[in-house]
């Protein structure tokens, strides 16, 4: 028997079919094509799960249940999209309008929440209760898991880690705040870091390998500390700090279990979770704020946000 | 029947004996004297739990239970003061000590959690099941609600709000962090930038009616305003930006239904909650981050640590 995960993203949309134990019997992606307007998404997304059930000899009324990730603001308990400013919805009754599309219970979520909740049932948080769940990307989004349950706020406002401050009065976010966190921290303002560096050390090894400011990504900067560059390093050590100041706001107030850092740059694994968790531990300790919290890397990779959310039917 | 709520502060101990309301019988109050040792402050407690049940012709032995709070990170499921720096004490099995003594369940907690939970059940957040609460101080203290009950994170060493970052790299906090919450909002950081203020305008009103430095308090600042002095309008101002920078960190992550607000300068009442209130709900609507959340003012004062601490023990 088994559950669909739906995982809706501001370019494509993945679906997969997900049993009880989170594995994934098959999958698909498909373009989101958002303006052409809310019926089109949903008509595509009720074509291709019949396509998908078809595909493995079922029916779509044979799922236990349709659970969906949206990119913005969700009310789960009344299966609305409060707010997805990516992909142009506001207070959109969507679990409703599948059920009576397709028949079957549909539950809705905030992504980064449902990514959170595959990490914490299925990935690298499976033995642990509370967790805050990370993943750093064009922004920095969140979840929180506490005593094993999903936590999002009053009307699933909440859970928002990267618009946590960082910097009084900092540099501009998109949320229309300043100093939030996401705009030091992300992979968007790593690439940042990155220029402003080549900018500053035409002949590093940094400036070297980037090939043109267009091809600079995440990774540019991990490859030129690997060659020896201390611009790199610097650039590198500063991220880091970033990374971990935030990650110690959320210790101070939520002190989990774990942290678990998802988004593309967590591939870079122990070069990130390790200098990050010694910043934390060493200022829990100092503090006196202890235990200890650990920072380890997602495991799911790009099916957390559709193995979470089928993992979020399975538990409404 | 009553419960006995007990409030240990660094200079006193607040005890009560209080109804299943919330209600407070009787109270008392004495110095802590921690210097003497751990020991003889219990010996204080049971002596002065024993003269206040005699009051009301009573025995210790007819009490429900005893809640006891704490300055500083208790582990509540366990019974024991992990770590509590103002009082010297760390690692102690407290509850267990006073329930070998009195033969009446006991049990411990965070005295900001406290006296949290004392305002969502009996105080300004009685009708809400979703709350954080600031105590504005000589730091910060805090508190989380969630679904009605209190949360303190994994070892009881969360909600510590006032460490949440303010400013990145900002001033040296006594928790060995530099730029918390509470080094820019507390009372002592508004008696701080009130020091500040008067040191750069001489002649102001604020200067004139402070009476020197030793005589500057939470309220000199309001009451210089009240006369219409734009130095201290300034000071206000940029005390209730920090105030509010810290709310909406905390509301992104937590969205609560309110924050309720307390500590001694809460007494200014709508001057500090409604400017508040109104810097962050604007955020909240620019950011499509809704729905709206309350900023109230505590209203159980003094007692909310005792009341809260009775509280704890009918909970658990």
């Amino acid at each position: 028997m088994y559950f669909a995960g739906i995982d809706i993203g501001g370019t494509n949309i993945k679906m997969g079919l997900v049993d009880k134990n989170g594995k994934v019997l098959v999958s698909n992606l498909f373009k989101t094509g958002a303006e052409r307007g809310y019926s089109a998404v949903v008509n595509d997304i009720v074509e291709n799960l019949n396509l998908l059930c078809a595909k493995s000899d079922m029916q779509v009324s044979d799922l236990l249940g349709i659970g969906i990730g949206i990119p913005g603001v969700t009310d789960t308990q009344n299966g609305v999209v409060v707010s997805a400013a990516n992909i142009g919805w506001h207070k959109i009754a969507l679990a409703q309008d599948i059920e009576k599309k397709l028949g079957v219970k549909c539950v809705i979520g905030n992504d980064a929440n449902c990514a959170c909740l595959g990490e914490q049932k299925f990935g690298s948080g499976k033995e642990l209760q509370n967790i805050v769940f990370i993943t750093l990307g064009t922004g920095i989004g969140s979840g929180i898991v506490i005593d094993g349950k999903l936590f999002c706020g009053v009307g699933g406002a909440g859970a928002e880690a990267g618009h946590m401050l960082l910097m009084f009065d900092g540099e501009q976010c998109n949320c229309g705040h300043k100093g939030c966190w996401e705009r030091y921290a992300s992979v968007t303002a790593l690439i940042q870091q990155t220029e402003l560096a080549i900018e500053q050390n035409p002949t590093s090894i940094l400036a070297k390998i980037a090939g043109g400011k267009d091809k600079i990504n995440g990774k540019t900067v991990f490859d030129a500390a690997e060659l020896g560059d201390p611009v790199a390093d610097k650039v590198i050590a500063n991220y880091l700090k970033y990374i971990a100041e935030g990650l110690i706001s959320l210790a101070n107030l939520l002190h989990p279990e774990a942290f678990i850092i998802g988004g593309g740059i967590s591939h870079e694994g122990d070069k990130i979770m390790r200098p990050v968790e010694k910043i934390l531990n060493t200022y829990l300790e100092k503090s006196g704020f202890l235990p200890h919290i650990s920072v380890i890397s997602a495991s799911l990779g790009n099916t957390a946000g559709l193995i979470g959310a089928a993992a979020l039917v399975m538990e409404n």
